[in-house]
């Protein structure tokens, strides 16, 4: 591992495990946890990796996160709870695209990005009070606020959830900004180069067609926007 | 499965499985090879999982299709290019964010999305020209033209480059669309709900701070968006 990479570790990271460390441009990586959880954070949805007799499948969930807990939620006869619920081995990524990075070649094309990965296993929730809880993580970190807006759910509807846990403990960050980097000789080009930068926004809101007289969205869901 | 699914499975789709089935909300579901395409035409990224010993790991790739057969790239030393040209079993997933659905209880909220899933086996392409053909549709697939205005790799980025094949044959695709489903006794209830739109929009391009002067971006660019 080069200086920075070593400096990186040294405060605030999470404890550095081999199969955790990113080998390819290491320069982007980073393990420090106010680094993860900030992009833990901004991101929506997650895309959750399990094994079922070697074959792999990449299911997008939505999450919270608690301190150093990410919460999942499914429906409890789902196959993706079930399986989570048995303590096999997970991987949680997250990926935010900032950019579309064009060069002047084409292999020095790229993407900006911050991602994270964890690797860890689930387990059930089972205390109806940490269950309760996760789930407003969730709905709070889809829309901060909303859980206080709506019906709360009723003991029918958390029997029919499942809400699995997965400790923040085993996790790397990846990033990448800038410009592109092309080779010397390739500046002279006659071809444009640089950075489109991409972000996901909110439209104005679309009433549901039953919407109550007179019911307008809030400041929250009119202002809505994702760092 | 019920008639809506079974109407699905009759033209144009994708040999079924039963490990490619969708099991919850199978009418959000297709097989449809046309539906299928579309979304992954529309995605810039996939998250691609592997298990190592039983280990998945999820990595986010791009991507490229020319006809039935998906295309990835990667450094020729990397894990993710070593470990898929081995043949081992993979899941492509592709995931459109298309807005966030406000129920009037916690339980109804959603999301709305368009989203694929592909198992397979991938395998390296060690034909040179399948080999640019497929950079190209990476490349043109992240931004349509791009590849003819760029300089095409040489021989040792052609070296250092590893392009896998992955055969479109076993897919899903899977899609919210809509308002929130609130209970009939709900709908009393004094709580904004609707659905938040979302899309991923490109902001004005940035030029490359070494970009030879009076090069302009071209249209594709200045113009660029994704559906
Ligand atoms: C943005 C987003 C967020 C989501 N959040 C959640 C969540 O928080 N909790 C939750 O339970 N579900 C969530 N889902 C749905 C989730 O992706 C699965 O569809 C769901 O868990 C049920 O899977 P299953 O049991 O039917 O399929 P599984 O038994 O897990 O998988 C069987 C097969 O179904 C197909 N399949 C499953 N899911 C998809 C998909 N999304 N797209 C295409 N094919 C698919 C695949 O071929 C897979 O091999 C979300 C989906 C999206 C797009
Ligand atoms: C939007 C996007 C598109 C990308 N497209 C490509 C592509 O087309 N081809 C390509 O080769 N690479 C691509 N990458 C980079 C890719 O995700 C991996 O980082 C890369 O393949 C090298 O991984 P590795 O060999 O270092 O790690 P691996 O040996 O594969 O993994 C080891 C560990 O490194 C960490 N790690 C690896 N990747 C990431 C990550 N992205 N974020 C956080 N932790 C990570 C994890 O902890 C993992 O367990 C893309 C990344 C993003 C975000
Ligand atoms: C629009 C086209 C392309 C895009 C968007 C793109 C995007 C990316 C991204 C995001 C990565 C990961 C970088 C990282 O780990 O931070 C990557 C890696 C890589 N790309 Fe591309 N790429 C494109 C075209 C090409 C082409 C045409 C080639 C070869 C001729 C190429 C060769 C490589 C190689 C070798 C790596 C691995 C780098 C490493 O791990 O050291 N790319 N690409
Ligand atoms: C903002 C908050 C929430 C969001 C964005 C959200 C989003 C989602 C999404 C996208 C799905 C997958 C639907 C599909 O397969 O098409 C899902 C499934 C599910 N959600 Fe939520 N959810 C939220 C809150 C909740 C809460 C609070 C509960 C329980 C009280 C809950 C219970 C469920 C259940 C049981 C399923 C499984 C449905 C099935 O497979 O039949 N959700 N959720």
């Amino acid at each position: 591992m080069d200086q920075a990479g070593s400096m990186k570790r040294n405060m605030n990271t999470l404890p550095a495990s081999e199969r955790i460390t990113v080998r390819r441009l290491p320069q982007r990586a980073s393990y420090e946890e106010a680094a993860i959880q900030a992009i833990l954070d901004a991101g929506l949805m997650a895309h959750v990796g399990l094994a079922v007799d070697g074959q792999p499948y990449v299911i997008p969930m939505v999450y919270g996160r608690l301190g150093r807990n990410l919460y999942l939620h499914g429906a409890t006869v789902s196959r993706i709870a079930r399986q989570l619920a048995q303590g096999i081995p997970v991987c949680f990524t997250v990926t935010l695209l900032d950019g579309l990075v064009m060069a002047r070649s084409a292999f020095h094309h790229s993407m900006n990005y911050r991602s994270v990965v964890v690797l860890g296993t689930a387990a059930l929730v089972t205390d109806e009070a940490e269950k309760t809880q996760a789930l407003e993580a969730i709905t709070d970190h889809v829309l901060r606020g909303r859980w206080a807006e709506v019906r709360p759910p009723n003991a029918q509807e958390m029997k029919a959830t499942s809400v699995l846990r997965l400790p923040l403990e085993e996790a790397s960050a990846k990033v990448r900004t800038g410009p592109p980097k092309d080779d010397e000789e390739d500046l002279a080009l006659d071809c444009w180069a640089g950075v489109i930068p991409l972000r996901l926004v909110a439209l104005p809101p679309e009433d549901a067609p039953e919407l109550r007289e007179g019911i307008r969205p809030p400041e929250s869901i009119l202002e809505y926007r994702r760092s």
